[in-house]
């Protein structure tokens, strides 16, 4: 593995075995109100219950306990402001090492104090991808540590790949699975893993229309780079990687966009169906099964519910669009 | 039972009996950065995810299912605004039989809306007491309804004491347990069961700051009225009721009080902490716990999170204080 090729079902299980121990395994729910809506039988896999809050402790977990003693001993870095930093800080607070986190100046001073809260050194930079790239080298040169990337990492690709596998254990009889996706580290995981445990299962990757490079990328064959999205969505503005999007071409059926009110939409009623606080990026596949609900009738349906770091009401958020640079 | 005397395990053992095929025996959650900062071992039986949205199915269902066939021909009938109204609806669409809910005119249109989605009849009346229990009195009169009172019955009694039997079922060892306190029906189903199956347990009652009428009624040793109750949760603005107070004075360790803005950091904490959503009323044991943490050391608590009935932000509430009359 180590971050480079290979990424399989044999990949995803030595992923499981190593981040079982420490992670929440999440329960899966289901909701009849919301089935009734959709005209389908929806399953819930409950990342947002995960440690840190959501799904990316899977991916940061396996790579930072798949490090070598001796990149262990020099800890780990990266770039991110969102959920994927938390998750390294508190991956690395359990391996026993350092970790350094680049983030823009702009980041909510809460996601700063959630890094620092698990030891790590938060990097400030400008808000832009070059300072945030530059300053990721410096970090590297100074310290020695090993850069994980959010998404296109062969191990993070297959940490995040057991969501899917315990979801399949759980339910394994999925007519059709859907996720978020955003650079594609989760859903890459999920379609090596779904599609090796049931083939033939759908598989949809659904985005914001404001940030619908993913949709494009697969029409145009090629990585269309995310440029000024702008989405309440704030976890899916990234681009596809090198890694992620020829997995994502070979697996996915489709790519589904929905607007911002449909998610905003979504979010309410898993509020007030399910009683459960769910981000708006982890709201987008429920979302999109309640604006295509004609193409699922009674199909046995799966969604990842990504995470639940959203602002209580008050005190910031869910609020306007996120956009990045 | 039938309203009457004799409330005791055996009768929330029979009500156990009766409810358990048609709602859901609710999770047991934990959550060790809540144990962190309140110092001790928490459990949260999770009532919020309840069919309709409260624990008051439970009460409402063992009096609708304890009804003999003569008066389920009749139908229900009660007087409430809130989470009763919309069990009744509920229980009632369940045996098949008639409700009627006889609501102020001013209710919030969703709550009206849900009691009517159930196949209920909403009876509109003023917003006081007198008009209420003048409207309640017609409505029986034309439809020989038997009335289900919100809580001083000893069928809801019996049925809100299922609760409780579930959650020592499945964490039997807890050292305390809190609830909240509005009319003493959770309350009073919950001390009679814990007693009973854990003599010597520390019981307690939690109000808000704003309608702390139980906590005056146990101090002077008879029902003091709720008369201004000002507080956000408006689950608990009532006054205890005959059945109920008895049942407390003699099981209730002590009634702890809460100001509204524990109640809100509570709800904030459950959200951020637990990504899952509490109405205020049943987020004020957890408030109590947060305020008097050195009382507590590492003691195991449970908690009662009784309902999850509250707007989404930007659809209504949280909002400002509730008041009745």
């Amino acid at each position: 593995m180590g971050g480079r090729e290979g990424i399989g079902l044999e990949a995803i299980r030595g992923a499981a075995d190593r981040v079982r121990p420490r992670i929440h395994r999440t329960p899966v729910l289901t909701c009849r109100s919301l089935d009734r809506l959709v005209g389908a039988r929806l399953f819930f896999k409950c990342e947002n219950f995960q440690k840190a809050g959501s799904f990316k402790i899977r991916g940061a977990a396996n790579a930072v306990f798949s490090l070598s003693r001796a990149e262990a001993a020099r800890g780990v870095a990266t770039h991110s402001s969102g959920n994927h930093a938390q998750a390294l800080a508190l991956a690395a607070s359990w391996k026993g090492c350092g970790a350094w986190i680049v983030m823009p100046v702009n980041a909510a001073p809460v996601k700063r104090a959630a890094v620092e809260e698990y030891g790590a050194t938060v990097v400030p930079c400008a808000p832009t991808l070059e300072a945030r790239e530059r300053t990721l080298e410096q970090v590297r040169a100074e310290t020695g540590a090993v850069f994980i990337h959010p998404y296109d990492d062969g191990r993070v690709i297959a940490g995040q790949g057991t969501a899917a596998l315990e979801f399949l254990e759980d339910v394994p009889d999925l007519d059709a699975l859907a996720a978020p996706v955003g650079g594609g580290g989760l859903m890459s995981g999920t379609v090596l893993a779904a599609s090796a445990l049931r083939p033939g299962i759908a598989l949809f990757g659904v985005e914001p229309e404001g940030a619908d490079d993913a949709k494009r990328s697969l029409e145009e064959g090629r990585i269309v780079p995310s440029v000024h999205p702008r989405t309440i969505a704030d976890g899916l503005l990234t681009s596809l990687g090198r890694k992620t999007f020829p997995i994502l071409r070979e697996h996915l059926r489709e790519i589904l966009t929905v607007p911002d009110a449909a998610i905003l939409e979504a979010m309410k009623l898993l509020w007030e169906r399910m009683k459960i606080v769910v981000e708006p990026s982890g709201a987008v596949p429920l979302a999109a099964l309640l604006l295509h609900r004609e193409r699922f009738p009674g199909e046995r349906i799966g969604l990842i519910l990504t995470g639940g770091n959203t602002s209580f009401p008050g005190s910031g958020g869910p609020a306007g669009p996120a956009t990045i640079e």
